[in-house]
């Protein structure tokens, strides 16, 4: 019996933005949220009454804290999380914007406490402690000693028989493509579960014409037996078990658009949990979109809610 | 010569609403609006220069008058309130969302100041001092002092020949179809005016195929002169005095879903009472679009604005 | 070799505005923003790193330094801005609405600073010392003092071969028709710049049946090289340098409908001074849309940012 | 017997306020309060359960409605409020600000509704038909017109047995020393209940040396069987049917510094209404306590609130 | 060795607060406190690093997870909490006042989830698999249910040699002195560490002239080993192992007056759990200090920067 | 005659702040300031209507504009600003406390776009195209290059016979009491206006006893024939001329304890820029006091009001 249902590696920090429509040059408050992809995920699923735990290493300040106290709200695991006096933890500003200005992303995260960690840092014994490890492309590029964590921790992870997910999730802003393609590759071809942006297909494994031609590629490179295509607003794509499935994306009105890849790992993640492969992709959706219909990364939700609108139509108001 | 317009007994409450795109499980602030359905459409009806007064009972608290300091704002006459100390006031909470979650209403109201009256606290004289008396099926449930009050004050009205305009207004969270299809029926049956939503008929009076068939079941039944069927984002449908009237819903960007049958019974009300039997399907679609395009349940509009509303196509800016 | 690169004159205020859904009638707070048609303008310009100057009046007072404290920190230059102890500032209210409501713009304009000044006011070689001037057609019936200034500058500048743009920028709401068509006329004759809005064709020129009879109708009264004629959501159309020319509105999501007019201008003078005829709409409408899609009437926007609008299609997100 | 318990004349309107420690030169948003000072003293009154009826005009505006909402959710009668399309109205700005820099109070208040009514707006039965008139020095300077109304309202007053409060509120920005003590004069012998600042005494009346001396001179001229003269932080000093009084001001923190003059007043009219001669130094220093201590200038209180005020000593928390 | 440092039973409410400076009678706002004698104790130890398990009742809702959310953001382990569909949360509003008028607090807590929980719903070896049992005479008077399960449970504490820690925390609104003081006896008498307020010991104990003689009457009568009485801005007083102790209360500006007791005692527990007899009161006052200084009822502070507080004396500034 | 009254070299960043009484580890939004120790005064002095210039570098980003934005807004010519494209701002966290907690300042401004600057990012002529450059000590630590530019200016102002005050500015976390004593000496030494702390003295100068000797331990080894030590609460001290000064410190309720010495520079700089040595410590208290009772680090005031502020006794209410 082990202790955990999934765990994970990955940054955690902070990100501040200005009120949609008015500019960060002008702006006099920011809104404060969490960030960090891996724990996005974590943090669903314990709202879903999954134990989850993370590990990571954050600043020993008020900001380190502040991440910590949002996690453990969500019943999140942090007794493997390092704290470093005087380190800096990593800021990302976000300016929401409706068109015809794109919303942006602006970083501030070298240098971080995470990004200094070393593979000595991890208890290996207790990250495999678990029926999964997800592990995320995003974390790869952050610095070569937080890509050895990974390398090492996706080797120990099949070496114990511990299944592993892993998250294409690139970023161009952090690495090149080439480079990338390189360093994901392994990753793709070990991974139990497998998630993989259409757009990414095309960059990092080969260039495809459709979405079916996008799965066989993926297929084709990694074991996998749940392979995972996000489609943007096109929805979500599948090779469950070896069977084809489609789900188009939830109706939604777009509130906040970080987040929504996470969501759709948890949903998928919290089907695979329950053993419910059939209905995997319509729990990804959902979740992917109250991502994007709530403000903050994490998404909250109960399990009957989830459960309610995965089999009910949507409805406006309940009363 | 009476002293009122409209008259009308109900409950006042408290209604609490997480910001959207906040989940309630994390929230730090909650909007504060007054509730009270009846007292909805005297507020409308206030803004319109009608004389209006509300009978109910509030807790003698800080709550309580929180409730009348709005109503008065409104230009309701308040003076047959009972002020009950120590007791409870009916609260709600919102959870306004956009999809895939719908917006989410939780009630608190047991045991409450108003659930509490009897047919001995109300001045009968009074209350028929009206040129019109609004009744509402949604209070028929909350206690069975109030059931009665409401019987009692519909025959006495009738009695007494002041019309009645009853608004169906079922709500499955507060009780069961068959009980409710009992109860209302009478109400039903006499009222003058008649408002009931298209799916109510087909819960409370007859399973019909179309909008032509609901009003003709409510017409079977009832005896009311102008019977007015509300049809969510189709319009409203009319037999008045006779004569069968559409009406499309008025362009309306949604903020808040709750009121929109507040205000489409206040601005047929408003039609009724000046006597202008033509355009009261218009009133009332415009007064339903400000209540979905505003928050808070009360509609704040003048006559001059609403019969510009009605007059010419919708503008979208005025300068 | 000339001071500035854009001088106007014109008048600046104080915008309050309620929260969108909350009504004037019961609101608690009102947001602050700065408004003046001219200086919008020249604000847009001063981000885009042109150099500007403003000739106005504000009133020795904390409403008038807040005005100036705007400007300023858009880099308008305000040497020539005349302060006058005990004067009144100009004041709208904004009423931000969805439909079915319009948004409403309500004036308390009268008696200001701005509109006591007089010719005297001027020093007309600074006035001058400016590659481009820009009048407005919304000044001329503000005060006949004010027009009085704007019919001499005009006069001058063409004297002195200073081009001069003037948008025409009719409000019903201050002034007839029939006066306001006599009075811009000279102004519409003389431009080197023309900004006239579609409907503003049909009543101050000529009744025309379609966008290229509009552009006609401008052409043959005045001698302007650039006309550009705004055609709301339908986009711009434009003679340039002879060539006719049509672009699309930007996408946009509407979030303050004001200012979209001096956005359009703005972007129109920004290709003027980069000598960049072709491009001059595509400018127009994506600073339009810009100031359409973000609160406040003062466009933020950075040269790169809106190279890559005008170069690049719509993303959504950008990290 | 008559319908009002007090009844006045007086102006509404609209105050602006930047949040304490921003100054208006930078502010984004102002906290809007309803200002007027007859009417603060009604809005009080009328919590505390008396019937009060306010005489003005206002603008039929979204402005003037939003003066209204307020003053009819205190309960103030305003039926006899006159609505003018078209004018202005009273509009003042309010910098809290902590020492060194005074709380600085800016009026833009000419030529509106107000200003412009004439004693032919009145109907002058309707207000005398009231225990009590309550008249304010500030209101004289305000305009030729309104000065008129108030002294016909005070003889007519007289002349019909109607007691009249009348309050000095001398205010050194709106009129000169001299003509104010000219005009205030008769105002003060004539009054029955008389409110006047222990400086005003020295600038209106005479020079004094002490409280003693300054109820004096008061009392010499004046033919008032209640007497009170505020004293600011000190507390208020009192000649109540020729009885000499003292009481010390209520502890208090000051959140905003406006109405404290028209607590006072309402503090002490509520005793006077009930015929509490003896407490009504303690009733007029805690409401005007209340008037500092929260925001606003209408003191919201109930009788029970405010008799265990009066009755015990402070107490910091009640649970 | 035992799985928790602390462990408590009692309720965990929404506590609903109008911004200070507006009353609630007029209030559009209200912010979200989260309110539990217990808990907040177990959170201030949280932050400390304390291990701490807390076993309630709280509905199945929104509003209970709003509860969850919070106290695992702490650190508190909630997995002996019962979750009751439909069931009511204690619901308290709080009006912050300044003087003259005192913060009120309202309750609306009748027939809640923990009221209704019984003996039978407690895992009694869990609860006491803890070093020390914290219990609250608060809670005692919620329910006759909920007195049972604090009689067992100090019982079965005693029995098994689990120090228990009481706090009598009487409130006059929740039950008559009377009662209180028969009830509380045996909890008093077998409590190792006692919590009492000054006021508390006259009321339910003895009539005593000072603080010495105040502790000597719970000395008689108490077993308990630490005796703190806490004397409000007089700071604290104990005899501790048989040392007669003071401490001045911290130096500190009010923020927020609810919690002070609970922070008082999560400090002296936090010396008491390392053994630090002679420092208890110190960590006590300022950690209720930090309670008066700070929004909200749980104390969020590091041990270096307490021990900072405790060590040192106050600066106003770090950096 | 040179082109500005006062210039200065210094960083410019980012400071963001938790609501009073919410502690960062908690917090959801931060105020967004604008922090610069030299930039301060010269905002200030732009207030004061004085030409200011200001050298720096800042990334050119969003959050390098927020920067020139707030500082344009107040008056300094940014033309020898450098933009650094993906160079990071320095960024600020303050957590504002009540007692018992300080208030508390994190940094997070290593590796910073200034940090990065050099002497051949100087334009010297332009740099010294002014009545008097101000240096901060502060900027002495940041780095090498920086303490490297400051050494140079001080040189070369002197050299050009320009004036240079020197505010000395110690911050024990940046450095090293030692090698800041040796670093800041020829600065000291060669000033012409200097300010220094009372508390500096005795760390980097000599240990004296009150604050004549420390006035009389800076004259000793300075030059300056205006020396002013700052003396927190107690006022500032002076030797202006060689004449001995003192000015109590202006009555003040702190809002935001930063930016008080930077006031104090301002208000003294402010009257030698104006020939006034007398009253020059009454200008520097006065604008030290506006600094404490605002938010924001930027001394926002008229000239008038400052001079009735030096003039007058305090007043608490101007209307």
């Amino acid at each position: 019996m082990v202790s955990y249902d999934v765990t994970s590696i990955g940054e955690g920090g902070i990100r501040l933005s200005s009120p949609l429509g008015h500019r960060i040059q002008r702006a006099r408050t920011f809104g404060i949220q969490i960030a960090g992809t891996e724990a996005n995920v974590l943090c669903a699923l314990g709202c879903l009454n999954w134990n989850t735990s993370w590990f990571s290493a954050l600043p020993d300040s008020a900001l380190g804290r502040r991440v910590e106290f949002q996690y453990k709200g969500f019943g999140v695991d942090l007794s493997h999380v390092k704290r470093v006096p005087g380190a800096r933890i990593g800021t990302y500003y976000v300016e929401y914007s409706k068109p015809p200005l794109p919303t942006k992303v602006m970083f501030d995260r070298a240098n971080t406490a995470f990004c200094n960690m070393t593979v000595d840092d991890i208890d290996w014994d207790a990250l495999l402690d678990t029926r999964l490890l997800l592990l995320s492309g995003l974390t790869l590029p952050l610095s070569p000693t937080v890509r050895k964590i990974l390398e090492v921790a996706n080797e120990k992870a099949h070496a114990a028989g511990v299944p592993v997910a892993f998250d294409v999730n690139y970023r161009h802003n952090l690495w090149e493509v080439e480079e990338a393609a390189k360093v994901v590759r392994p990753f793709i071809e070990q991974a139990d579960i497998l998630f993989c942006k259409r757009d990414d297909v095309n960059l990092l494994v080969k260039t495809v014409a459709d979405e079916d031609e996008g799965l066989e590629a993926l297929r084709e490179i990694s074991q996998a037996s749940w392979i995972v295509m996000s489609n943007g607003a096109k929805g979500a794509e599948g090779l469950i078990d070896g069977k084809r499935m489609h789900e188009d994306a939830a109706p939604v009105e777009i509130l906040d658009r970080l987040g929504a890849g996470d969501g759709l790992a948890a949903g998928v993640l919290h089907s695979w949990l329950n053993g419910n492969a059939e209905d995997c992709l319509k729990y990804g959706v959902n979740v992917a979109g109250l991502a994007l219909s709530h403000y903050g990364e994490q998404v909250t939700i109960t399990v009957d809610e989830l459960d309610s609108l995965v089999k009910n139509p949507h409805s406006s108001l309940e009363r």
